[in-house]
């Protein structure tokens, strides 16, 4: 390990380079801009080979997968981990909102500014140049490692299950090691046990044919924008509670366990509601802001559109009005059914007055939770103990990574969930960040995360 | 008369010419395409010159004024009347459901397509036809006429009032006419004696300082979006009234003679919806559809924009959230008011979650009334009765001409509004026309009009 150390110590400055090259491609997935992924995906292919990695680009119904494997694998018995990422990025817009170009990685002090930086290049890059340390030094790993990195992560991993599927016995590992989630600070280390599905649909409602003169017309027929935020108001209640019938039925309480350890997590009203610049904060009555953003479901509109958005006014009554909807799910809910109900109630309260089209998402990921207490996860936090020199946090993460259910359902492997996002990253949001010196830990972090868990691989079985 | 009649009936294609010449300007107000304005506002300053008009292009604040006398105005005694018209257009977008161009007239049996053809360029060119006929055959024209035609009327008319004030003694007038309103069809004749006001404001919840991660931060801040449906929604109730308070206070209830009038007005239900292409009507209860449309106030969402709205989805919360609003009034509701109204009324249930921002349209318009019993009226109805030989339409109009008021306070004049816009005619929508008969009739009723006016003007003041 001390030439891994010393090897990690000497090339952190090329690291950032070589992320800030990753950096540079607009792998964006939701607007398919097939170059953009496909260069990316052959990047990174080249980059795994030159760092000495058997690696390979792997065609799928939609964006490629790319594999990366330790050398020696077939015949050396090690344990075998898997490390999931996706080089594929959420759509930069809005781009006026960004001090610099989102392709164009920019380094402030520790933050390195760009589109994916933190979700999710340079997370499990932190991984990829542990590797690189052992195998680069000449080091031997105590486990054979496989990288996962797919391109469709953002737009809810369609491609994975068949590819796990298809790959099943090659795949086949003790755990899958995940860097997609929060880190609440460098004196908080986080461990996530649990993530919040996701399912999304877009809503249509149609009017007149065509948009027609609030004049001539307005008075006698309805307004599709008026009728759709009507609909979409009466999805949820003043107390924030979601109004379709059933939908909490199927939701797993917090156990007294886990609100505690929730509880440990720092939390100031004040400064978060600083930091997101609201005025006051909004959630389900009964639950903290903690809660409510980790272990309870949302209903979220993610865009609307609808009449004339140009400058000044345009005095008409809009054909149509759409919104994009998705709903973060916590166990035991599921995408399919909480659609199922979503979609059964607006067909329900829709009006006669306009036609309602309903485009249900492709994908959507189920809510996942791992026990707090697993001997997995308590190795994981001994390892972040020792890297960071703080108390770990026990938490449940907001977000959602759908393919989570497919390691376990497919695989049958349990996701060790190691963020290394910071709060203020503005995953998803304009001028994206990644703090330089959480990635100097997280390489560390992941050097020792495979002598451990192989240790404690190596004792179970015993 | 004779020689005018000639000179139309022989010219009748030259004008669908000349007309095609003037839809070929971009003449867009609201988007500030001010080359389009401009150029558009010469050319028809050329054109006035070339029939034989005094004209000159006026400077304003905003976009120049047209204006183009009659020669020999200030010595000849006969009465004065003010043909009022606008060059300016509606936005084209959404461009891509017009079968062609806007900008490019296109001819389809007797239907003129283009932006601004019936709103209003094809309406107040009827009346520089007939005045072109008098002057080009030498014909004595028993009256003044001078054109005003503006380019500021799709975004409220914010220049008029001051060019009318300044230019009140020249402008003095007996009538102002207009075609700038409804035809029901050339079997019926249409003399609209009201217009509803309109009035306008936008606007804007700020949510977080920028979109964030649904996942992250779902759950514990308000979604701008959501907050936006739901204010919006409670602007109005389930039979369609607006649920501002005070906002029918000043409504003036109709009278017996007018709905009897109104209920003469061809209407069938199911047409109506067809051509509409709504599923079902909807309006406030204990309105007819007419009723609704033209002595009833509305209160219509014109446009929403908020988050992302590209193809995809995007897991965000929106930074913030905008609708365009537009009410149509009647007397005697007046947009002052009921603009304070609706902001007092947004203020008090916008959740202090999330910051408004509104911004308040500039110029807006009064509703107007003229009683549909009046002298002028009946020497109107007189005309259309004679023109188009069948039993003219007395209504009002659902749509809004700001400076109808303008003219009454400053100038002390009354509007006689004319329509030659079909139903179908599609203002302010993709595909917009101008039915190619109703232009010739349109033509005719003004060389008529100024005969008959002039006389009953005569007789009046005997």
């Amino acid at each position: 390990m001390n030439q891994v150390k010393k090897y990690l110590t000497k090339n952190q400055r090329h690291f950032v380079l070589d992320l800030c090259e990753y950096l540079r491609f607009p792998s964006v997935s939701a607007d398919g801009n097939k170059d953009g992924l496909n260069h990316c995906a052959r990047w990174l292919v080249e980059h795994c080979r030159r760092i000495g990695l058997q690696a390979e680009l792997c065609k799928t119904k939609g964006n490629p997968i790319v594999i990366a494997r330790t050398p020696g694998h077939r015949s050396n018995g090690k344990p075998h981990y898997l490390v999931y990422g996706h080089y594929d990025v959420q759509p930069p817009d809005p781009l006026n909102l960004w001090k610099t170009s989102p392709f164009h990685p920019r380094l402030v002090g520790h933050s390195l500014f760009a589109r994916g930086a933190s979700d999710n290049k340079g997370q499990h890059f932190a991984h990829l140049k542990a590797i690189e340390a052992y195998l680069k030094t000449g080091t031997e790993l105590p486990c054979n490692v496989t990288f996962l990195i797919e391109g469709e992560e953002e737009i809810g991993s369609p491609s994975m299950a068949a590819f796990l599927r298809k790959n099943r016995t090659k795949l086949r590992c003790e755990s899958v090691v995940i860097s997609d989630t929060a880190l609440y600070g460098l004196e908080h280390p986080t461990l996530s046990y649990g993530l919040r599905g996701v399912c999304g649909l877009e809503i249509v409602l149609h009017g007149p044919s065509r948009d027609v003169h609030s004049g001539m017309f307005g008075g006698a027929i309805e307004n599709p924008a008026m009728a759709l935020c009507r609909l979409l108001s009466r999805l949820r209640d003043e107390n924030g509670r979601i109004t379709i019938p059933g939908f909490y039925n199927d939701v797993l309480e917090l156990s007294p366990f886990e609100r505690a350890a929730f509880e440990c997590r720092p939390f100031n009203a004040n400064e978060y509601k600083a930091s997101l610049g609201v005025p006051d904060l909004f959630g389900e009555a009964g639950f903290t802001p903690i809660e409510q953003t980790s272990a309870r479901p949302t209903l979220e509109v993610n865009g609307l559109t609808s009449g004339y958005q140009g400058d000044g006014g345009k005095t008409i009554i809009p054909s149509w009005a759409r919104a994009k909807i998705t709903m973060r799910l916590v166990p035991h809910q599921t995408p399919r059914k909480m659609l199922a109900l979503t979609i059964a109630h607006l067909k329900k309260i829709c009006p006669s007055t306009v036609r309602m089209e309903i485009v249900e998402e492709h994908g959507g990921g189920e809510p996942y939770l791992l026990s707090p207490e697993s001997a997995k996860i308590r190795t994981a936090l001994e390892v972040l103990r020792t890297v960071f020199g703080h108390e770990p946090l026990l938490v449940r993460e907001g977000g959602s990574i759908p393919v989570v259910n497919d390691f376990k359902r497919i695989l049958n492997a349990d996701s060790l969930l190691l963020g290394l996002a910071l709060p203020d990253d503005n995953a998803h949001s304009p001028n994206e960040k990644f703090n330089l010196e959480v990635f100097a830990k997280g390489i560390l972090m992941s050097a020792h995360l495979w002598q451990q868990l192989s240790s404690a691989e190596r004792t179970s079985t015993i």
